[in-house]
């Protein structure tokens, strides 16, 4: 068995899982990993200005590449990443939480050092961690090789953050480790139950008038989208997406008909779904938002459940027969290519409406679109942003990434500092309301730092819109300072001639402006076409009680 | 009995332990409770630009007018916080922290809420909050009464957080509550046994040939500096102070003989330390930074240590013999004020040195402490800062107020602004590291936006210092992108000008400036001294490895 230091280990399987940037902050108990990550020609340190954003940031990243990762300090580090490790666990990503901690016998003295409670209890910081956590350990010398495999494999399997907590003393020190690469695959479903689950689909699929597909967010969680779109494309029956599920399908597809939401659905859709007498659906995560507020009106269609941990068919649940292994044999079993439904021709948005010289929402929205290339990454945080982009029109290849379970504002931010890292080929367009904006503001400062380019949008508002709306709409509370938003790069960009940046050149800022009319806005977007290799930051003025109609409903049903 | 809704019983409360401002951010299931601050007359809603600055800043507020709250939302707004709460558990700060969380209907249907984890479980962050809580509670309208003043009771009194969940459909919601006042005071002591421990204290004092005095932090946090200084005053007795314990000592009695910190304390003080057969502890926090990294070297002399929570003498615990109600009935005991023993001339730290052009550490502590003026309240961040001031001459009758314990970096500007809102009547002089001010530095603009005027000293040594000198002063990892941190106050400020601050004037910025010479600090400080009723942000550019003895010695501990 090889015998190598416990950090190398951590971070060999971290590189298994397809990492290459760990994001965090420096601290006392953490720095002998952060030289093995610096010191490894195939990983970077993703230098976050505060926790919460790295953990932020790690979930963006995993939700590109598929996993994600994290190192924060003892009890402060860890507390202040907690948030977004929380969010990461309500919303299906894998990130691995490390955490350096005090040495072994400081921590078996109970000794009163700081970043502790102060009353000798060094294991309060990992009981908090294990609850928002898939698979959580603290690291000893004897059983470091075997946790570290079990926290990593678990949480990437399941896709749920896990933590590994390592005394600082321990990081260096030498185990015996196993040879074999981590077991990723999930576990092989039972084979003679899944033989009647498959069954039961066919013949359910063979009785039904009306078949239809609704992909939602576990697809994508588990990085099942082609399997799910030969799915879509041999059984040709109409397909929908939910909010969460949106980019899963290839929209190319004449059998894709667009984003279903209850009543957030675009006009048109509705109809379409009152003719499914059978649904298949992948992957659901009928959570509030997901569902138009759980308006989502199909109790009383038949409806076949893919999950990652069992299958429903009819109120029938199959445990263990999971979508993974299912999903691939029941297109391969399916009868041949039915011919489309004489399909009509799919649902879209209205076309753009110049309202005046402001720049709202229903203009916004549906011009902005015309500007993002195919294969982008879209960023989009809880708040008018997200709700806009239930029912913009999907961009062939392009990964859609918000927070519509836990919309913890502020993510948005770190998350495009993440997604940016993870793929440095494909253009983020990050979406931001100035009232989230102000919680994370520092990321931008990483952006620069580290090279990236992304298009940031500011929706200025001027203040808590979507709080506005569900009560107070002229209080004090849901009032923010305003802030010179259009010198953010300049500002968190700093003395840029003088920046080190490890000796790599820093970013160069392109558009950095306050637009306040479509004119305006289209000019400058002129230029942001021409400069992908720059990062640009538009201040966009909106007019202050403007917002989109899936907002203003969900809003109206959250008043109490 | 009243009745009154369960929200403004919460008001009602925080009032009556002295809360005038209530630190938060807006949720949707925290806003009811924000109509109630906002409308009355009474209390301020702090509009912090995230939960974990709310925290700290509850936090600072707490340690100037004794008690602190904040509001945040369900899950992502609380455990934003937690980083916060849990700092204020460490040091001793009583702190509410109030949770706006969903109906008790959705929460007993195990809805698929937005900001829960996605799977039913309404208690999780309960949970985790009971975690870092001295008392913590959900409330249900048949016991929201009893548990609001459980809560705000227990955590008052034993200087620690409380949690109150309340699901936002109770918030208006009428109740029943009790007619009397909170019970604010610490139990009577047994009085038997108290008896005993006078009497063994005051046998102890009559052997003694040199006996001396230790202030420490629980004598701030208990709000006994009164009883403390009464004591020390007619014992006449030599007094030291921790780092914890600054500021508790009227630094104008001849008897007071400055900090006592090990090895980290200033040359002549241990000549003095080594003299004492006899030490009264009064209110010791022994942890690693405040005991010079646990080098206090008492173990050969006899103590009597006075806590919250009984006393000890020389081994001999008498649990539930509490400083509170001891330690004035041992200034009355005491024999009659003895004539000082023959004092030498306090130990001072040495004189100002410019040294070339650079504003080393050594100039900048020294010159800036004849800036402020006393009864001011003085803020340091973890880092250079809070260990600089360790030594530094004690102002009279000013609050120092950090985290020596939790050291959370980026605590000190919250808490800041906390400080600032509990007092308006005191300046407020902020020291704050470029490395941890990254962190929260959006705080600043909620500075503005409440007409507060501290004057900020952002020490800018380009990159983690402290991290440097503990591992890696080369490494990328601790280095950080350079902002243009002389622009802060205009950047977060804003377009002061339309800056909606609820009809009152926002504050005027004074000096805003970078400078790297003494010359320049003295002549901006000038302008600063005359000016008190403006915010000041000086940029001090230091030298980039120039740390305070104190921390190069720590540092040098904590390589490993």
């Amino acid at each position: 068995m090889p015998i190598i230091s416990i950090g190398q280990h951590v971070i060999n399987r971290l590189k298994e899982i397809g990492i290459d940037t760990v994001f965090g902050v420096p601290g006392d108990f953490n720095m002998p990993l952060l030289d093995i990550i610096e010191d490894d020609e195939d990983l970077t340190f993703g230098s976050n200005a505060n926790e919460l954003n790295a953990a932020y940031a790690a979930d963006g990243y995993a939700r590109v590449r598929g996993a994600g990762a994290l190192v924060t300090t003892f009890g402060v580090g860890e507390l202040s990443a907690i948030n977004g490790i929380a969010g990461s666990y309500s919303e299906n990503v894998p990130v691995i939480h490390i955490v350096g901690a005090p040495r072994l016998a400081q921590q078996r003295a109970h000794l009163l050092l700081h970043h502790t409670l102060g009353n000798g209890d060094y294991q309060v910081f990992f009981k908090i961690a294990s609850m928002v956590t898939k698979a959580s350990a603290t690291l000893t010398l004897k059983d470091a090789a075997s946790e570290i495999d079990r926290v990593i494999q678990t949480a990437f399997v399941c896709k749920r953050p896990g933590y590994l907590g390592i005394p600082v003393d321990l990081i260096n020190s030498l185990i015996e480790v196993s040879a074999h690469p981590l077991q990723l695959q999930v576990p092989k479903n039972p084979e003679k139950i899944q033989s009647i689950v498959l069954q039961n689909i066919l013949n359910e699929l063979q009785v039904a008038k009306h078949p239809a597909i609704m992909v939602d967010g576990c697809i994508i969680r588990y990085g099942l989208e082609v399997e799910a779109n030969a799915f879509i494309e041999k059984s040709g029956f109409p397909t929908f997406s939910t909010p969460i599920g949106k980019g899963a399908v290839n929209c190319e597809l004449d059998n894709y008909r667009g984003v279903y939401c209850g009543k957030l659905s675009l006009d048109g859709i509705q109809e379409e779904i009152e003719k499914i007498d059978l649904l298949i659906e992948l992957g659901p995560f009928k959570t509030d938002f997901n569902t138009g507020n759980f308006s989502y009106g199909m109790e009383k269609v038949k409806t076949i459940q893919f999950h990652s941990t069992g299958t429903v068919i009819d109120y029938a649940e199959y445990p263990g027969v999971c979508m993974q292994e299912l999903l691939p044999l029941l297109t391969l079993a399916l009868p041949k290519n039915k011919e489309p439904t004489h399909l009509v021709p799919r649902v879209r948005p209205s076309s753009t409406e110049v309202n005046g010289t402001e720049i709202t929402h229903n203009y916004f929205w549906k011009k902005v679109q015309g500007y993002i290339e195919p294969n982008s990454i879209v960023i989009s945080e809880a708040g008018t942003a997200v709700f806009s982009l239930f029912n913009m029109e999907a961009i062939k290849g392009t990964t859609y990434i918000s927070q519509i379970l836990w919309c913890s504002i502020g993510y948005s931010v770190g998350a495009a500092l993440g997604a940016g890292m993870a793929d440095r080929n494909r253009r983020v367009y990050l979406f931001v309301g100035d009232g989230s904006f102000q919680l994370t503001a520092q990321e931008v400062s990483v952006f620069i730092r580290k090279g990236l380019t992304p298009v940031i949008f500011l929706l200025n508002n001027d203040g808590y819109l979507t709080e506005k709306l569900i009560n107070g709409p002229y209080r004090d509370y849901n009032n923010i300072p305003m802030w010179e938003y259009s010198n953010s790069l300049k500002y968190f960009g700093g003395y840029l001639e003088t920046n080190k940046t490890n000796g790599k050149k820093p970013t160069e800022i392109g558009v950095e402006a306050k637009v306040s009319t479509p004119q305006e806005f289209e000019d400058a977007m002129e230029i942001v076409s021409k400069q992908p290799f720059k990062i640009h930051f538009l201040e966009v003025v909106m007019p202050q009680f403007d917002a989109p109609k899936e907002l203003q409903i969900l809003a109206s049903d959250l008043k109490g």
